[in-house]
């Protein structure tokens, strides 16, 4: 068998590409999530797409289907409540896909996948201990340990997003208070350069923005603006922070960053790297790499789907 | 091959036993670590002791030697740096063991030895994701994925006594700000009985004794004094939050509370539950086991570390 499909799902758009064993991806296309409110519709489009291609690659050369999905759960192959999709409940994603593609077909969280792909295919290649951290419009996190996804005993090990950074801190979509993710994701820093813009009165180019991205944070800080400079020196102190405890539990070879908000690079990078080591017990000092993917952001989520099946 | 040696080296005390594989207990001896300054001289004594037990028994049928020791590392079988033990810097320990011995010596930190001999003989027997958490002088940590201890990439993983509980809270001996072991160890609870009592005026029964230690606070406790209890409310407070964030990270099955302030039963393990589950994403809630050992406090540690040879 030679081919392994990864089908990453998103809440808006969802990935899908025929990858060999060495990563490479054959074939790639994409469904709008949201045009299907029934997941039967989804996975027929998905079908659409796939189906023709695996009849000329051959059925038989295929090991099965891999999907990072948000909540995905590995022990029993569903989605569970993910509070950004159209699909509302528990959702047994993986026995839909066996049973339409006549294909194993595995399921784990968007994190994970990365995580996988990255060991595959990317920067942690041949580690067995690391720890995946993705900065989009949440926080997501896989651990590897003993060369080994950490799944935990429910499958939904890896929520360093919501470990708590600040107790009674920032509100989060969980419900709770503090979680990292209101803080490092592409959607906290946002939060933190309105609270900034807010309550200081310093000059800076953000106020000139009707409504804020990371992305424009990121532009103001290539352009020296000392507003934005320290809002990702804060946002790296936290990250940093949690970061230290982290390595405090499972001393991972090197901690990745990806995702939005690990583009803009040494902005980001820096301060959370300074933090950490700061923060770190000093056994720990300088010993851990902070790494950026090695791998395309638009071919992470397919390869690590379907690194799911090769492993 | 029928027996391992397990020995526990603490600061004050060495335990040494035989171990049969269903973790009975043939020969138990003890040193006095402190009378020895040298490494080598700690040795012969040992092997004074084991030695014509292990001869009565036909060296043959000995697996070989665990040894739990602070700041173990299993990797390369050194101490390394070990703050309340005689002997400074590193030490091959597992090496002069093994020269000693003619036996295979492995070396782990006390925490994790403590871990393997719960998961072998005790409460999470048969469970392939738990934590251990001991609550000591300091605060301990073994952490099992997959069924397997996660020593991480440099052999120190599983320091949840050093992760912030607190940030800017109480000096830890590590030289850091708030780490959990300042606060819920048998020292840290001492510490926030010391703390409630000078800056409050409530009457208690801790304020007729001259040195306070964790067994007094359980012992007025015991009596029902307003003041004990509510020490015992705000440390499993503490421990019960820093655990909800672990839980996000392995998500275990159970979590083992363990050691001196573990002793201290509902008073410790009811709070800890409490806030625990308050502080839990939700899908975690009401998942995670919050059990006491299954095992003897005095045989754990050679149980344990026994128990490192045979896996």
């Amino acid at each position: 068998m030679q081919y392994s499909i990864g089908i990453d799902i998103g809440g808006t758009n969802s990935m899908m590409g025929i990858v060999d064993k060495k990563g490479y991806i054959l074939f790639e296309d994409e469904v709008i999530t949201r045009d299907y409110p029934q997941i039967e519709d989804f996975i027929d489009a998905v079908y659409t797409k796939l189906g023709p291609e695996i009849e000329k690659l051959g059925k038989k050369q295929f090991k099965g289907i891999g999907i990072g999905a948000p909540n995905g759960n590995f022990y029993n192959g569903s989605i569970e409540f993910a509070p950004n999709l159209i699909w509302k409940g528990i959702i047994p994603l993986a026995k839909l896909f066996r049973e339409k593609f006549q294909l194993e077909s595995a399921v784990t969280n968007d994190a994970n996948a990365a995580a996988m792909g990255e060991m595959m295919y990317g920067a942690t290649k041949g580690m067995n201990d690391f720890i995946m951290v993705t900065l989009g419009t949440g926080v997501g996190s896989g651990f590897v340990a003993n060369g080994k996804m950490i799944y935990g005993h429910d499958g939904f090990a890896g929520e360093l997003g919501h470990t708590i950074a600040i107790r009674e801190g920032r509100l989060c979509g969980c419900g709770r208070k503090g979680c990292l993710e209101t803080y490092t994701s592409a959607t906290g820093i946002v939060r933190t350069a309105y609270e900034f813009l807010e309550t200081r009165n310093d000059e800076s180019l953000l106020r000139f923005k009707e409504e804020l991205s990371s992305k424009d944070i990121y532009e103001a800080a290539v352009k020296r603006d000392a507003l934005a400079l320290e809002i990702f020196e804060y946002t790296g102190k936290i990250l940093g922070q949690s970061l230290a405890d982290a390595v405090a539990i499972t001393s991972p070879e090197a901690i990745i960053l990806f995702g939005g908000l690990a583009q803009a690079g040494h902005f980001i990078f820096e301060p959370t790297k300074k933090y950490m080591e700061e923060n770190l017990l000093i056994i720990y000092k300088n010993k851990v790499k902070l790494l950026p993917s090695e791998l395309k952001e638009s071919d992470v989520a397919i390869l690590g789907a379907a690194a799911l099946v090769w492993s």
